[in-house]
């Protein structure tokens, strides 16, 4: 079958090449340190394989007909994407956030319409090459990682611009074969645990920048990768052992040293190719889109997950019906409402790309992820403010349990005279977890800027949103025009785009 | 044909008895002052008879069969409930905002519903009577106004605990012919010029409350029946005409001084009946559902207004490319799309009623309502801030056009060079029309609490949600439960509802 | 005596030349649509006449130790900025927001410091003109208006780079007995009831932009100006008399037709003379200062002004006890103190000029006027949630006094049983008069923009704020730095800039 | 001389019994993990010492006139509270935060208001003995801590209705030579490493409530004192040292079993006394009431740790000009001000209470407080927000330094070619530690809840705000009263409050 089992995967993993560095040591992919992430993990292992979740967790493979961990599925309808977000969230409520898995196949959703187009127009051949790797996953159920983001240097020039070229990934050779790349790539969350890395490019490229439009995917222990790693991990837990405490984050900055990727695994090859690196910015753009997509999922959860906590603490602390608590409680399930309801209205606008991938709207996708993101910080704000200030002062787990402190710590403990020492313990535990640690500021920073920060939804979304249009609303209230034409939301659809790329750069 | 004309709905308004009274004088619906609102009513006319917008603005009559205004139409399907919010949205475009009809018709939804499931527990015959209303509004192609807000005297006492038990509207006699009420209903919107008045009760009462439990529809100068009426309007234009100038708003303080209300025209008549007053509160909360639901409609349509003159005013001014610009048109863009987003997703997930009527989901709608009310003074803002202070400081018309300084105004006007003067002036004075006038003041006030404040929308949806469901996440994340079962959102459903209604107060 | 009465005044305007237009007729200063702004300017003559504000609305004359009319004041201390402020607030409360007397001493006290300046460094002698203008004002206690914002048209383009020359106020002639100037002033607040109007530079100019600086001082109605004024005023009342009612807003557009202005009335003239045209952006800055240090005065008033009728009413609504009617107040009662501490520490920071005029602190009094701002409408929007709909939809006030309507009008208003009919009827008017007017309109733009919008105190403290001394901070505990020397608020004083500005162009 | 040393400080610790309990381990003050928070301490020894910051961090003592540490002072003057604030800001700019030593003077200010009102109602006789330990304090240079917050247990009855009764601290026994106390103080910051620590009561205390109405100071090791310590600390630099990093945070719950208190030591004893249970309220408020005002010290300072750090961090990134970071750094600048002009109005504004010590204003202070709590979470979200996501993913140290990885590292580390690699790292590290740490949730926490949440910062104000004063305008405005009296900010003063306790509680 090709849904496979968590174990399996834990295998795999033990049989890769150690290339992972962490505080000055190489260490391999059993190391303690990466437990936390990979108990997220196999979340989406076993409701893969739980008949309750069967039907957001899996999918049909268009290759082969097989039922899929939809974790490795290719979008072929607007069900697929509203599935795709409903999974998301789901998984992560059992996860208290982010499901850590979504990158590698939002990475191949997008190279499923680039390669595709440029076949079309270019008269290249990635589409088929793109196909074999895809069935490749989907019948070992591999976990991927998306490397996008470059170290980018001076942000104020282009990569070709750069005093140290490297700044950028790029392609030092190109042969036959394959090609050779040199450079890194950072923030790459869940790249330590994952199977294999697909690597895209960050942006925009101009003529100047083609040595800069690469897109391959490479086995995690490639050669000639390294990753310097860190994560972030609870205080391990002796006695109150909980779901919460055992989850955690890896994040790789992975170091490409001349790394040769042979010619089947590349999807990109811009060095020299003005064409081909016209691309470049669009499958940037689409991997961004379909991550932001993801977004609409996990972020809900997020909300709930915060505000679960909140609901629960208000009740131990017997401030559930107060009317500022309702009120604050009830802005963390409105934004998570607001954000997936964006989410599945861009799911029922999706249009079918050439390819058969269907593409989610792009304007509500943004609106949406980018309201999650402005609100992050301050759903943190409303759990801290409704569980006052004990998960900071909190005393240390052992002290409820040792001899001398743990009978007068449970005294002291006590709220809710109907609750029990142990479950307020684990209540104000918990959200010590979530509010003070490593941890904690991880998923903050991943809140704001995982898929783009509000920032930068802000510009995507005005890029193609067309505000002439938009305008003729005024034109017509003012008297500046006689009439107002049916308003259609002014929007550059992703068909729209590709048919201006073929146009640009088709075959002649 | 069942659809009318404008011309024969002003045909029929020339035809009432004069009961509006304005500044201490009794006038007829043809009063200059009223024309206002009457141009918004036209554009509900002339769009249903327009092919273009007919997909939209028609619906065919579940009763006849016949092509009907959907503005007199009972969704059948969650495409009625999309159709009805499209509808909404693109006429508000035409009408600076709110289309100022729907009131009747989402008064008439939640009537279809409650009088169905009257007849069905308690054996009344209500239903019938509301078919027949309805199939003379849909042939008629009448405009509908509904009477809620009653003046509510001391707000910490219910209804019958006022000194003054006319405080709230209540039945004085209930005949077997029908019955007698006195009372007032405040804030009406479009009273004043619409056919029918629709009265219901304004929350749910108690067993003590049993006269105020009453909803009945009568023409709107029926016998007895008395308007306080107050109009905005614009400025009337000399030369600069723009359609934005002839909008008005009409509101109807309305007396019922002891007004008969023969027995087929009465929808509820709770005096002495306890079963009967318990539904008194799900028709007044069904009413408000179905009118935040089309607030997801136009408010969205508000947002593209005033983001369509900021957007052509920016233009003007020359800073449209700049960031803060383009930041604070996108949010204005963002809360539209958010709002119809959860309307959208209120439609997707409506159920039908036993009644065969759609009930949109409630947390999404009343949370989408929500954002619109808390953000609208902050769209004005956002108008205000890219227009600069011109808007309130703006020369009248008519010296822009004099001979003494017409010239002098107008070179002084200019911005832009590409644009003509008058066009600058043009936008000006439709911003001046937005930002500084009685009618900005109402469609701030009515962009803040038509429907039922924020506020309003916060209680109905903590209301709906079930905490405790949420709460699950928390105690499986701690470890105070073992599991957590697949997490639906946590939501009593209008079919719930009903069910609880059936089995408390049903036929014995 | 020095200080006036409202009455001379008066009689001082009726002598006036009539040169103002409105709705393309010549009208004089007796017009009615005047009399609502008048009214305001009562308040600043009657309160100066009167012992109890004596302290604050008076002040002792520098250039003759008159006691003088603190309109007309020149500010020599830290008390005198301290009690400019407390003045604004007090007389704010008593005329429901704006004084609208500020713009003119405003003017005059950057000119204090300015004039002085470009005497020490240029040789000229502007300051003893100045002096004798102010001395006028002074002994006769004239209201003064600023003019200061030009068209601006092609905001992307310089002053000299316009295709008409004359959208900024230009010199056309520089003469041994003065200059003739040519343009318009727009958005210029109480101009046409004013005595004087004092004419700025609106923003900084380069040396190409040398005919734009310009600064003088000219009766309202002299030779050549003609200003189109718009006006705002509320429905006039017929039985319930208030002072909300008669207040009202004039506006003037200012066009200059080649207007001569004798040398003894002229602050800079910047024709052909770099030196003083390097002055012309210190002189628009210190005017805007100024006036935002008015604006911590006045809008503190305006919070105080909204939350006293939004309490008023929460009381008649009977809401006033709730949780989240106090939050909204406290909000309003907060932003008026920080608006008025931040202003008032600015007043104890002020340092003294070489004039001996006092320069308050620029960073704090932008931080505050910003938060003005950016609160305003947030302020209405709080007023209309706890008034509700009703001001919005209030029936005219001659209803609830017409034989056939009014009893039932007023049985119909009562809420709180305490409160009369005519009170509540009293506070709902009011409310109207502050939410859904064009007046309402225009205090919320003038609100926003007043003194320079958020946008633009950001960028004035951002232009004082030194961030590279802020900076120092995180050098020091990043290990950047060894040591972080004693942080003192890196701020670009008032003094500096001078100093600079004698260094730079001071005589040789 | 009276200023110590913070080697003073650490011998003195080093004699301390060991009463801290860690990990299920009683551990002493020399425990490594301690050494944090007494780096923090570090600074108001050294400070006091040196004489660049003399003039803040020292004072006179009004009992001996000695030259003491501020920390130690009893404000005598506007200034004091002045300098206080000043103090707070400087050394908060050099520990990043929170400088951890005010809440022990705090309570001692409130203490020397309360004993001696006290003493002058009551005929107690505690403000000599007050003044012994103070003088104790000023001789030693002692570090303080208060220990306010009691468990609480159900939120929702009084102490004396607890199911257990020792939910809040309170008197089990009072004897002519003392009295012993049960019960425990949590989230008590800085107790594990202070000299004395202060008890007072939480809340008001009713009669029923008057075993509760306690308050005393011991040495922290004293006889049957218990305390549960939790820390937060960085990760340990091994290459790049540097401040931020050292720095730490311990928390005490303090158990107190049966723990008898001499009477020379107590400060409060209500038991059985309903007039000394009385002033428990008021000790609590007005301990609360210093420490806010200690907060509009430390608070501007975060907010500029923070901006600095931000601002730093967008000149690597190389976006330090784009308008919306310039936006958003001038907001962390803004809130920094507001707070700072509040409490230092608060300062200007203080009474004198009988007992000499100054009381700051209380509405400025809360509102000032308020707000930097209601921004400390959007505050680390533009730090969060200007950084990006390498804070988060920053590979650990030791990879910076290792040969396999360190030359790689760093070269992909370089963004402005100006700065070198280190200091680069060295800034994305600081971040690290203000937003991915333990100590950053602690951070925030505090942020938001030390001296009182947002919420309880409302409650405060609204309770001192007269807001019927405050109607008064509105009712002139409105025209239901004739004339508005000069309108003072409707306040109740510190001092009133006392001369209302005198007379309901005074020797009669």
């Amino acid at each position: 079958m090709a849904i496979k089992t968590y174990d399996a995967y834990c295998d795999r993993l033990r049989k890769m090449k150690p290339n992972l560095y962490m505080g000055g040591e190489k260490v391999n992919r059993d190391d303690e340190r990466l437990q936390g992430q990979k108990r997220i993990m196999k979340e989406t292992y076993d409701r893969a394989n739980d008949p309750v979740f069967e039907d957001v967790c899996t999918a049909e493979s268009h290759l082969t007909g097989d039922r899929i961990n939809r974790f490795t599925n290719i979008h072929h309808s607007q069900t697929d994407l509203l599935n795709k977000q409903m999974m998301t969230r789901l998984l992560g409520h059992r996860v208290g956030g982010c499901i850590m898995r979504c990158m590698g196949i939002d990475a191949m959703n997008a190279l499923s319409v680039v390669t595709y187009e440029m076949d079309e127009a270019l008269g290249t051949d990635y589409y088929p090459r793109f196909e074999k790797v895809l069935r490749h996953w989907q019948d070992n159920d591999l976990v991927g990682s998306c490397a996008q983001t470059d170290c980018k240097g001076d942000r104020l020039k282009r990569p070709h611009e750069q005093e140290d070229p490297d700044l950028y990934l790029r392609i030092v050779e190109s042969r036959p074969d394959g090609i050779v790349v040199r450079g890194a790539k950072i923030d790459i969350t869940n790249a330590p645990i994952a199977d294999e890395i697909v690597v895209m490019p960050t942006r925009f490229m101009t003529e100047n920048d083609s040595d800069y439009a690469v897109a391959f995917a490479v086995p995690a222990d490639w050669e000639g990768v390294k990753m310097l790693v860190r994560t972030a991990n609870h205080h391990k837990r002796k006695y109150l052992k909980a779901p919460i405490a055992e989850l955690g984050d890896t994040e790789g900055f992975i170091i490409f040293e001349d790394v040769f990727v042979p010619r089947e695994r590349v999807f990109m090859d811009g060095k020299g190719d003005p064409r081909q690196t016209a691309y470049a910015g669009f499958l940037a753009l689409l991997f961004a889109h379909y991550h932001r997509h993801s977004y609409t999922g996990c972020k809900p959860a997020v909300s709930e997950v915060l505000g679960s906590a909140a609901a629960l603490v208000a009740e131990y602390n017997g401030i559930e019906r107060q009317a500022h608590v309702r009120e604050k409680l009830s802005h963390l399930i409105g934004t998570a409402e607001l954000v997936f309801a964006a989410g599945q209205v861009s799911a029922y606008r999706a249009e079918r790309s050439p390819s058969g991938t269907y593409i989610p709207d792009e304007i509500l996708t943004n609106v949406g992820r980018r309201l999650a993101g402005e609100e992050i910080y301050n759903e943190y704000k409303v759990l801290a403010d409704l569980a006052g200030g004990l998960p900071a002062t909190l005393p240390f787990e052992e002290d409820f349990f040792s001899g001398e402190t743990g009978e007068l710590a449970n005294k002291y403990m006590m709220r809710n005279p109907k609750v029990s020492a142990e479950n307020q313990h684990r209540c104000f535990r918990m959200i010590e977890n979530m509010l003070v640690s490593d941890m904690a500021g991880v998923m903050q920073v991943a809140g704001l800027h995982g898929g783009g920060s509000p920032q930068m939804e802000t510009i995507a979304l005005m890029g193609r949103y067309d505000l002439e249009a938009l305008k003729s609303i005024a034109k017509y209230l003012s008297g500046i025009e006689k009439d107002l034409p049916r308003f259609e939301r002014p929007t550059v659809t992703p068909r729209a785009m590709l048919e201006r790329f073929r146009q640009m750069y088709g075959k002649k």
